[in-house]
């Protein structure tokens, strides 16, 4: 009889959870919209509800004592010893919050529901996801970077998660490209975030297109309303052959690869796995990302240098939340 | 009765080699003049010469059975794991050597001497010396910059060193922190190497000193003779006061510290050993790098941020490569 696991990604505007079962991967899955106003109890009660909900459903046909606990993703700065979150960016108002003990513990007495809670960064989760059950399955070390409003990151390192000594590690949105930089993220000047987090992109694209002699046809895709240009319009264009947006998703690509380059040469980490809404755009921002990769590192490092696409999409973070419970 | 080892040091300029008693440390050294004319065969017959001098002297008061073999730090591309050695910038001549097997049949062949031999990277052995005797003691992860000619680095993860999948992990001198920016070494454009290298941090005080309108005491500590301008001279007169040569120190250690948020944003690695003939400059480096380090980063990873002196100096590597043979 094979494991299984409930895998939980909360986010900011949702929480995704799953039943996992450990050989042959979701066996259901429920979505529903984040109660943020209600705080840390108040989502603390949506959490244990959505897992109660699913762990009986579960209890029909899997067997209860195969059950390894409850995975959880969350955004924000999570310490996987002690089992808190501190400041998530997303669910304004939290502090720390020992999350993976108020959970457990709420479990228990609301749901007489005795497993154990494992926790850790949605980053990560999403990352050990893919080394299990995606792209990086074939890798035993990689980064795995999320592109979307945010430029995020996890690190596999020999199959594992590689966490550092407070637990912050893999936070390639924060890799400082441009230190001299006009741009600036979170107060630090010229990080990847900074310069191609999705606003970022788009405001690239307007800058590029205004300073365009001949213009760009991108327009006709965001109906000539600029205020509402999107990623998505500019992979189109590109892929009709705008000059314009095919030389922003170069520029976009590019930085990637500068910023990987930081990675090769202080992890000696050859393999990336890129997902995030971003990654949509495909060859678009893969192809300059791995030219420049090569261009910024030493010949003597480019010897399995390799970028995949990540194979999960927005299933990875339950995924890998789910597989925290069967390390 | 401790253990003890003979480890090496091998340089473009010097072979030094030592000695090393577990508990107590070194017990004898030696240096004696790279024959980098004589290439591989002729370095390993020096090597083999210079190992069979110190193992007689030991012989006479420790225990040749107490002998955990011989360690040697390269500069180049070492494989620990093959043990070759790869195109070492400062060795011309030299492709791809099987170092290690060549000088432990050497050794049989001519010295009659049997002992495993281990090597690893010059800069992977100094931070390994910090770890075990130096520096980096009290610390469970850490990153050694050495700040000299180039700018190298090692690090270590859990007391042991941390050698990534091919072996080239901690080069912190090709960390890109200025992509878009003028300087450029080894052809990669705005890494560290090539902003705050020893010869960079000399270009760099010759343009400001001559764009300053009230130019610099540090005139009269290079005779005036700007040909032979050093980092020395520039530290001399910034401990004067020379406003001139304190903004320079100011600026290099500044890049420094944007270099080291890249270590804390992608490792969580929080301590920093600095060592090479450059930290000699001290606090006018140490002050701007730590407070630059601190912009650099968020402030929930301040936690624990330190950088200290090395404590070995050019010692550092002997100490480590004798280490590789008690790990």
């Amino acid at each position: 009889m094979s494991r299984w696991a409930i895998g939980i990604d909360l986010g900011g505007t949702a929480i995704k959870a799953a039943i996992v079962d450990e050989k042959s991967g979701i066996v259901r899955d429920r979505t529903i919209p984040t109660d943020t106003a209600s705080g840390p109890s108040g989502i603390v009660a949506q959490l244990a509800g959505i897992i109660a909900d699913l762990y009986r459903q579960a209890s029909l046909y899997m067997d209860p004592g195969s059950c390894d606990g409850i995975g959880l993703g969350a955004p924000g700065a999570v310490n996987a010893d002690t089992g808190t979150l501190s400041y998530p960016p997303n669910l304004p108002g939290w502090a720390v919050v020992p999350l993976r003990d108020d959970l457990q513990q709420y479990l228990q007495q609301h749901e007489k529901l005795s497993v154990p809670v494992f926790i850790d960064n949605d980053a990560n989760a999403a990352a050990f996801g893919e080394a299990l059950y995606g792209a990086g399955r074939e890798f035993k070390d990689f980064l795995m970077v999320t592109l979307g409003t945010g430029v995020g990151g996890g690190i596999i390192l020999n199959r594992k998660l590689y966490r550092g000594s407070n637990g912050t590690a893999g936070e390639v949105g924060f890799v400082i490209i441009d230190f001299e930089g006009s741009s600036a993220h979170a107060g630090i000047t010229g990080t990847l975030e900074s310069l191609i987090g999705k606003k970022r992109i788009v405001e690239l694209a307007l800058r590029m297109i205004e300073a365009s002699p001949s213009g760009s046809s991108v327009g006709k895709f965001c109906g000539c309303d600029y205020t509402r240009l999107s990623p998505r319009h500019l992979e189109h264009a590109a892929k009709e052959g705008d000059p314009v947006s095919l030389a922003v998703w170069n520029r976009i690509g590019s930085m990637l690869g500068v910023g990987l380059a930081n990675v090769v040469a202080l992890m000696d980490i050859r393999k990336f796995v890129i997902g995030g809404g971003i990654s949509a755009a495909g060859n678009l921002i893969f192809n300059p990302a791995i030219d420049q990769l090569r261009r910024s590192t030493l010949p003597s490092m480019h010897d399995g240098l390799e970028l995949v696409p990540a194979l999960l999409g927005n299933k990875a973070g339950i995924y890998g939340a789910a597989a925290l419970c069967f390390g």
